[in-house]
């Protein structure tokens, strides 16, 4: 099936993930850069198909477009202003309409439904950056993590949407628990507090903050990390999950 | 323009909208009843135009169906299972079609494109219900107000959408501050705790639970509120709004 499949989708309505992975003390975000006659980057992003369920395109987007599968997923908002789809865009894949058309992802009937008005469906992802590799589509140049402060521009609203995810994950962090999703399996507190630290982008004081996660009462503590200096040996804790 | 205009709107989308009102300690919705052959129970909702932004649409809809304008409206989740379109309320409609088309809310050539699948963007809203007159659209029977506890049977997914909306109405109530929306515009202590127990559904303490509101600061004190019973008077309080 072709990727903009006039037939296969619901017009008009699309879906776009932002997905969040944590490493090297920075939050990232996965974005795509697609080469037409000029460069644009982009939210993994794709369509629903007509006997599918929002949530089951986005799992399948996901998939897709960096094969990962089984990952933490939430809606966290709906883009629709009228005026959100960049004409400039539709301008240049009129330009590679035909190199497309050659690649199979596009057939010449199809840059009409493209062009229309999307209301799109945002939602985020929380991915451990170590176990996932992503997958180009043959849309896609590159796919690659971008620290979430250091994002190029994307296309359309999709710096916005991304604003709005981490908004989203802010307000979620302890309430849902799901930061530990962006955690490998085991971790010291010191690792939970600087990815807190990442994702809010400030600083947390220890104690205060040992105190928070513990009272959360979702961890289980397992032997201490040797990491040479042993009566400076910090715990490792696990994620408990019911 | 007809109700259900089939060059207007996008297809396939539409807007769903939970109002929420509070009056003698029960939180209510909003409902509206459409005698077809059978009674049908729904949200108000509606349809997004061509040219319209979505949280536009969604107060043009809330606008249309109840007369309330200038209210606190927000997403908080699209609804788009493939099988949520309850097929029964088509053949309903199909059967009325033509005394709709007499009361020119349908022309024959509607029934497609309502027939469809529709995924539908979730609206809540907070209104003061003393404030308010739900008016009748040429499809609505009648439109009243329900406890949320004792909802009839609403048409496809719509008592689950009423159930999503609660659970983001009970995240958002300190958080956002949302909940005097739901007040008239002086009130005593006291009133703000009945409203948080039929929105939480549970009783708070009420030494604790006064702490907690007073700590928010946004209340303005103003004076007693006079009930005869001089030395037991409370005081009334005022949202303060920045």
């Amino acid at each position: 099936m072709k990727l903009f499949d006039e037939q296969a989708f619901i017009h008009q309505l699309s879906i776009d993930c932002v997905i969040f992975g944590y490493k090297d003390l920075e939050l990232k975000v996965l974005a795509s850069q697609i080469n037409m006659s000029r460069s644009f980057w982009t939210l993994p992003g794709g369509f629903i198909k007509h006997e599918e369920g929002i949530d089951g395109a986005a799992k399948r987007i996901l998939e897709e477009r960096t094969g990962l599968k089984d990952i933490y997923l939430e809606q966290y908002r709906v883009f629709g202003e009228p005026d959100r789809v960049n004409r400039e865009v539709f301008e240049e894949l009129a330009e590679v309409r035909d190199e497309w058309v050659a690649k199979g992802i596009l057939d010449d009937a199809n840059i009409g439904w493209l062009g229309k008005r999307f209301v799109s469906i945002g939602y985020y992802a929380l991915v451990d950056i170590n176990k996932v590799s992503p997958q180009k589509t043959e849309l896609d140049d590159s796919v690659d993590w971008y620290n979430v402060k250091e994002l190029p521009t994307l296309i359309m609203d999709h710096n916005e949407m991304v604003g709005y995810a981490l908004e989203a994950l802010r307000q979620n962090l302890d309430q849902k628990l799901i930061g530990f999703n962006l955690l490998p399996e085991t971790f010291t507190m010191r690792e939970v507090q600087e990815l807190y630290e990442a994702v809010y982008d400030r600083p947390f004081a220890r104690n205060n903050f040992q105190k928070k996660i513990l009272d959360l009462n979702v961890l289980e503590r397992l032997e201490k990390k040797f990491t040479g200096a042993q009566n400076k040996a910090p715990y490792l804790y696990r994620f408990r999950r019911e």
